[in-house]
């Protein structure tokens, strides 16, 4: 498994009049924390991008279990479990930074898409090894 | 079942470098959905609100089949199976309007929860009646 | 001078701790509230960029008087004022539906930029004649 | 004069289809960064809501000079000249990190306001200590 934590200051924009932060923003931060894991395995987006492959979310779910609130410093851990043949799924759980309690958990899942061709592709080979490089 | 559509115009700043309507605004369009919905019932959410009741969503799923796009009008519907004994239960469609491919589906799951006492609360009997008379 | 109103329902995701509009939503507000007015004078944005023009915002100002909130109803108007040259400037005045009372004043600049040279270009003759024609 | 600079990775969802970040998304910015910067002068924007003084934005500006790109890396500089008595002015700039080149320019005006009270009050003493402090 390869683990990635991102951590995320609450933004006052991100609050709700209850002083929670509003449920939509931790779909947000599931998309920062994995384009920085990605980029910390060896993997820009940017660069695929550019080489005409894109990576779109085929789904998305999410658990709030307790609130996050202004100003909390979160840390929001990625993880990958296999390398990818054609999807990227990703676990991801919520926490205030240093403490054991989740606020959140979520599942995202990622295919690869040929954007010339219009249409999803395997896993290109590079990017299959460098997952099978990290996950060793 | 209760239905509800709500119509939205895509706007610039939702589409992503793709010209795709980036995938966190449908989480967005869900709430702007069942807040017309609710108030279509008869229940205003900012009535419930200052009652002292909020609707925090606990989960969250959503399932990307097709992409939207810039200055598309989307057709949101939620349905409503169930009148509300703890929870209330969501289900989402998204399509172009007027056409029936599906863009996306998607289920939320709202709860019930007294801000003062800081606890989930079964359905008030108000909303319950709601319910009973539109699912009838 | 052409004047156009779009109505916007605030929504709980746009709402700060202080239960007020998050000031940065009012920016998308004034957007929203312009693609509207183009649409009404016979002008869709989309059509433009099919075009390869488009009309990136050049400056941008807002004066915040009183607050909005949850779910007020909010009337936006958009003011034209002159047959654009090189320039769209925009005026904007928001209010509470049916109130009198200023909310916040806005004021913005677009230009006219030619994509596939990447530069700034004169108002297309069938802009201005437009412009012309609703500002009679 | 005291000056903070704050460094942001441009996201994929601050991205509209020219690839160009969206103009609203550097009001965010703004706000981050003299979040941060208040925070580096030694006051906690937290600390001050909670003893019931918040800091409304009342007015904005921004000109926009040159486009930002998707995963570009941000420098955006806050700079204070004075001790607040009423009023404190920010005046903003932009750039690519490590870059000369402006993007865009940037003013806010922000005030104290106590919510109890309901209306606008001086700066509170604490609060311009810490300004004279690193104005000095």
């Amino acid at each position: 498994m390869y683990t990635y934590t991102y951590r995320h200051r609450v933004r006052y924009r991100e609050c709700d009049p209850m002083s929670y932060v509003y449920h939509t923003h931790y779909v947000d931060y599931f998309e920062v924390t994995r384009t920085e894991a990605l980029r910390e395995m060896g993997l820009a987006y940017k660069t695929l991008e550019e080489n005409g492959i894109i990576m779109p979310v085929i789904d998305l779910a999410v658990r709030y279990k307790r609130p996050a609130h202004y100003d909390d410093l979160l840390a929001i851990t990625a993880s990958f479990t296999e390398a990818p043949r054609t999807r990227v799924p990703i676990d991801y759980e919520v926490r205030r930074d240093g403490e054991e309690t989740l606020l959140a958990t979520g599942h995202v899942t990622l295919c690869f898409f040929n954007v010339a061709r219009g249409r999803p592709i395997p896993a290109p080979d590079a990017v299959r090894r460098i997952f099978e490089r990290v996950l060793r």
